[in-house]
């Protein structure tokens, strides 16, 4: 298989660089790519500095690196551009037509992306995660009445991290209902949430990965068993369809597409954007 | 002030396209932007449908709308594109010369970024999550010896969010402790940590910013008293420089702001990335 190394440098967290370079990088199959994030490269010195980082691996490696930038000052970035590398800034195809469309000129300022610019929207992401954390598993805080949405399923179906996404990504509130034997025996919406029902999501999981996911969790417990996970998915699943439920099955899935999947079905405005 | 609104349109989650869109949007600071994410537009058929939606606003605002694309099939795109809008593609500037320079054609299949290609980035996900939760504030769990790093500060400095940030965007294994009084008054690194004082990392926050949260968690508390928030913060700093802990001051940083300072500090590798 084909190595290249990759760098992501940005004057800030990096983070937009890796974003889009990880979405471009999946386009190509036959390569394997070693990534380095290289952040807060904002002055020329640092950028020298990053440069003869760049250098040393292009060196080594007989190959030159490619770099993901994300760089707006002029002067950094020439001097990034300047190294042994294919490089590719990502703002650059873009500020000068949307200056036009605009009809503004761009700050050129160091990308305020990922920094506290609105103390508002940081308190919603804190406030929200805060929420997921004590609407959670078992936990005795149901606070329905302030949730955008309610996840239910069994044990280990994703309900967690799902949650948890929502709020930091998104400033959305979710709290997580995990369906118990009761529950599944007896194939209605459990009491707590029954005034909720139109706020309700399912997340269902194909037996033998719940199994493999158990197991790891309690190994050779009656809970990680192929009957007991078998039955527990089963009855779901027919809870989900007897009270209409929109489900997802989680198998495939990433906890993005499962975050994305749900406010789309249900119809939810993002609170923020990552 | 200027609005317009954006539309994000993506064969799949949207948030690489929100992400890079939303850094190009900070630099343009005269405009208020309205923000859509259209995300799953994966036939022609739902593109169909998003250009009406967008075709609307164009004619009930009167000013066309600037669509933020990451649509990597070429029919999909193409109806897209005929939208009464400003269309910009993020992946059309960096796949050709990103084929020439990697030598290798770009799959053109759809977006697999954010998707659940591999199990074992999904698992250690899971895992860092799940560590960040167990290892929290106040909990039984202190499994150090497996955490990459140890965040250290007084309650509410932001450890808990910028731990499962960690866990949850790069993987990272990230526990926290919070100081007790009795810490804060010895001024040493409490027993429990003194063999893991190189994976420590402490927060500090401005007494005032730290006023203002814990007022609203407990108004008008000890708690939240300027004496009690002053002397938490002085006592914390001073135990960090005694010990040269390397700090990060929370009170303007964002959460991807502080965790990408702490990896950058620690020297930590990433194992994921968003």
């Amino acid at each position: 298989m084909l190595k290249r190394t990759v760098f992501f440098v940005s004057d800030q967290t990096g983070i937009t660089a890796e974003t889009l370079g990880h979405s471009l990088m999946t386009q190509f199959d036959g390569i394997e790519f070693k990534q380095i994030t290289v952040p807060f490269i904002s002055t020329v010195d640092k950028a020298r500095e990053a440069v003869r980082k760049i250098d040393l691996v292009a060196k080594q490696e007989g190959v030159r690196p490619v770099i993901f930038s994300t760089l707006v000052q002029e002067e950094v970035r020439d001097v990034v551009r300047q190294s042994d590398a294919f490089f590719l800034d990502f703002f650059d195809p873009f500020l000068i037509p949307l200056e036009q469309e605009l009809k503004t000129q761009s700050s050129h300022a160091m990308s305020r992306s990922h920094r506290m610019a609105d103390t508002h929207a940081y308190a919603t992401r804190i406030d929200a995660t805060n929420f997921a954390l004590a609407n959670d598993d078992g936990s005795v805080v149901r606070d329905y009445e302030r949730a955008d949405v309610v996840l239910v399923g069994v044990s280990r179906s994703g309900k967690t991290p799902t949650c948890l996404y929502l709020a930091m990504q998104y400033g959305i509130f979710a709290a997580n209902y995990p369906l118990t034997e009761d529950d599944l025996e007896s194939r209605r919406i459990p009491a707590p949430l029954e005034p909720y029902a139109r706020k309700l999501f399912g997340l269902t999981i194909r037996p033998d990965r719940l199994q493999q996911i158990r197991n790891e969790r309690r190994p050779d417990s009656r809970y990680a068993s192929a009957s007991q996970v078998t039955f527990e998915v089963r009855a779901a699943e027919s809870l989900f369809e007897r009270h209409g439920l929109p489900v997802i099955d989680t198998t495939e899935c990433s906890i993005e597409e499962i975050s994305s999947r749900i406010l789309d079905r249900m119809g939810i405005e993002r609170r923020l954007r990552p």
